[in-house]
């Protein structure tokens, strides 16, 4: 499926002001026939950095006061792996590899060695694999309203599990949290989110299972196979999609994604496992 | 300086478990003719990962249940690069490296989002440069008790802070944690220290200034050119010297750091500013 | 039913240390025939204080260095109010006597102002009335471990719900919490527990329905109508069986608590809802 | 000094709300020929409840959906004791009397169990005496920047010593939290503050010495013998000027307190000792 997707940006600078963005689409094996478009106004210089293995793309503009905008345009084909839910088994610790560990530590807002006791009680007992985690996205969803207001970009996931509410990025954050918890890998994915409503940047997240990582989306927002990569981290720290380093007032946000091929037709619901990557290289060779 | 240093661990395990260990010196340019020995009873297959570019060192053995030893052993010498601190600038955000941008996140221990007015009512106004961490170091040695009991592995730098108590993890924590709230990048180090009383691991921090990292110690219990390093990390949830999954019980730790040439004296303290990297290949070169 | 109790502390003093102790019987209307001895060794002057209303009693002695023994005994008749749960209601709002206001206040150790969304969502639509407090308590029965090690004289009811674990102390805690969080008065009760295994002094929590204080026990580890009345406050703060100020250390503590009247039996499990206070004398009277 | 002051207050009540206020001038005998008026628009039914000992005198009513105005009004003479600080020693923990207690326990919003190492670091050499929690004070003023928006009513002490800023509500839970850490009993003070720019509530608190209960303002925003007290308490928990239980939008408040004798000089700054109540009964006679 091929997508046409961008994002707007305004800011009214008060002092000089250093940003850092990570909105561009990652250059991914499986985001086929990248076009794209970035235009920064005033014409700043940019230093760029993209991650290794991962591909996040960060740039960074210094900008003095005054308007600064950032449009993005892109057009990515998007080929997705899926496969039965039920084959996929977690990989164990023994085998797993050690460029993962990362991936299983607590970070910042995934308090994930305080929830150990509490992801024990819940799925502990449930059947390891892709279904366990399916099972912990069930929980949050069931556990957890969805509602603005009740986090902020400071808010951790055992935060949240006491406020019974929050948005995307806390959705993500209690999941990572609990797969961490049962010594699944797990990190956090921003993304552009065909399907979402109303249309903004989404995050999910991906836990590493049998030598690959999945897609998992506990907010039900959006459609897994949908889900066009910006960025993958340990949490919302590595991945804001701008981080201002100064004094400025941030305008609306405009985000949009749609067919590029004038395929009326959403990519539907699906309950296949999903991922956008390749298995890593050394998986089962440990 | 030429060192003889080396630790012996050892484990009763309970239940089949792995470990992961990261307790072998980094293999760094300034880290001269590393001669070293490790060896694990029983004889069990190691799985290894150096991390690019900063060199830590894992090693992931999967023990069944029985004693489990470790002995690591090793002469290495320690070249550091020193410097006048006044001479020490800090690399203003508009010049800063991308790659660097992760140390100037919170992380799981360090949450420098919290400490943001803090740091800027404590150092905020203090000049720039190396002499600005000092400050911090100072005082942090000045209002902090260093004091067992007061603090364990889940701690974090506000939670020490409120405690006036911990040791060197926590010096640690706080001093990255005020330095990130100040824009200056800075992470975790876990190293032999030569002189330290009583013998242990050690946990001091670095700091990216001009270009290059510098080593800081707010605890002042060891000389900062005397210190081998294991290991760097976003904070002390990263470098583990021991990571064990399972059920076990750790016996004693032990662990040694002398001459090797046989000179008796100990590196003197000093005030110079010590590094024991090369500048980034890209600093100054934004 | 006629009990006989008592408890046995002993200290080791290391400095002249303040003690306040609160393990006495409280002087309710439905303690009958209350018969008691109090010993303090070495005979020190003791200064006391009964609490208006709800008849706590301290006292306090100050201990020179050396060893200090304190031994209570008391003979009590204990009269249970009875009646059926369903026929208890919630008191609105609109008619609760203002001097209950404070047991609708967070206190140190339960936070149910960060818990309002949680009790909400969990008890919110269940029928007011006796039966949602029981609600509450199985909820916490179901959801929180009965274990120690994993709370400690510090921790508050929205800790032990993110452990998962804790024991008589932080149940209650919890189920004052999700109270007061649905605008349901509750209080910390401090008691002597007839059949509670091992002997120990217990904690239960009463909730103000009806006009009355109503007792419940979310632990299960106790008889309601066994339950030998200490001290009511608004946390475990509040009434702590014993207060040192200065360095001592503290012996093991001795609970008894058995039928004075060589009756074998126990009060068996019962389902009644159980008080063991007259209706407050303003109650309905609004 | 005669005072005359008053409030307004305005709500739009969207459902049945039961309001509870706290703004009437404390009945003490230090409060001289108090008039005052109380209206309530629309003209509700009013329960009240008046603290025993202490005074706070708090009103309910039980509003309907729609506007709701309270308006009060009073005139008083405040008679303040005053001597000088450096006589004014603490009352050890060995005379104290008992109904003391509870104020040197931890509350909600002050966790001075999680401060002891804090206090006593700071505090804990110092001379003992009302100079020792003026010094206390004086080293908040020093520290915390009184600034809006850093805290909420649910911030707690060492949220606020982290935040390092705060109104006078949480300079007041610091100051208490500290004196309860070093044994001094404290408690939390509202009051109509003459002279305090802009017009408003205020808060203060007082700690217990020498058999006495004084005045301390860690915001220096208004003169310590121009304090009319509504209520005190553990915290700002208990002395809420309005708690209201429904869904409802409160209107500004206007506060408002001058001489009520036309004389137009504002009480000077005092460095006198300062107290509006006349000491314990039992003070002195533990």
């Amino acid at each position: 499926m091929r997508y046409r997707l961008g994002c707007e940006l305004s800011y009214e600078v008060k002092s000089p002001t250093t940003f850092i963005f990570n909105l561009e689409v990652a250059r991914l094996e499986r985001h086929l026939d990248l076009e794209e478009r970035l235009v920064v106004s005033p014409d700043l210089p940019k230093r760029t950095y993209s991650v290794p293995d991962v591909h996040n793309r960060y740039f960074a503009v210094n900008a003095e006061a005054g308007p600064l905008e950032i449009r993005y345009e892109a057009e990515v084909t998007l080929k997705v792996f899926r496969t039965d839910p039920a084959a996929i088994s977690e990989t164990p610790l023994t085998d797993l590899p050690l460029d993962i560990m990362p991936f299983l530590l607590p970070s910042r807002y995934v308090s994930s060695d305080r929830l150990a006791a509490f992801a024990n009680r819940e799925f502990g007992d449930l059947p390891k694999g892709h279904r366990r985690v399916t099972s912990i996205c069930n929980w949050i969803y069931d556990n957890i309203d969805y509602q603005r207001g009740f986090s902020d970009e400071q808010t951790t996931a055992d935060e949240s599990l006491l406020k019974r509410a929050g948005v995307c990025r806390d959705f993500a954050h209690i999941g990572i949290a609990f797969c961490r918890a049962l010594d699944i890998p797990a990190r956090f994915v921003s993304c552009y989110a065909y399907g979402l409503q109303p249309s903004d940047f989404h995050a999910v997240f991906e836990a590493y299972l049998d030598g690959r990582w999945w897609l998992f989306d506990a907010t039900r927002q959006a459609n897994l196979d949908g889900l066009v990569r910006i960025g993958v981290g340990r949490d919302a720290a590595e991945i804001a999609f701008a981080s201002p380093f100064g004094e400025m007032e941030a305008g609306p946000v405009k985000i949009t994604i749609e067919h590029a091929d004038g395929s009326p037709e959403a990519p539907g619901r699906t309950t296949d496992a999903i991922s956008t990557e390749e298995p890593a290289p050394n998986a089962g060779a440990a």
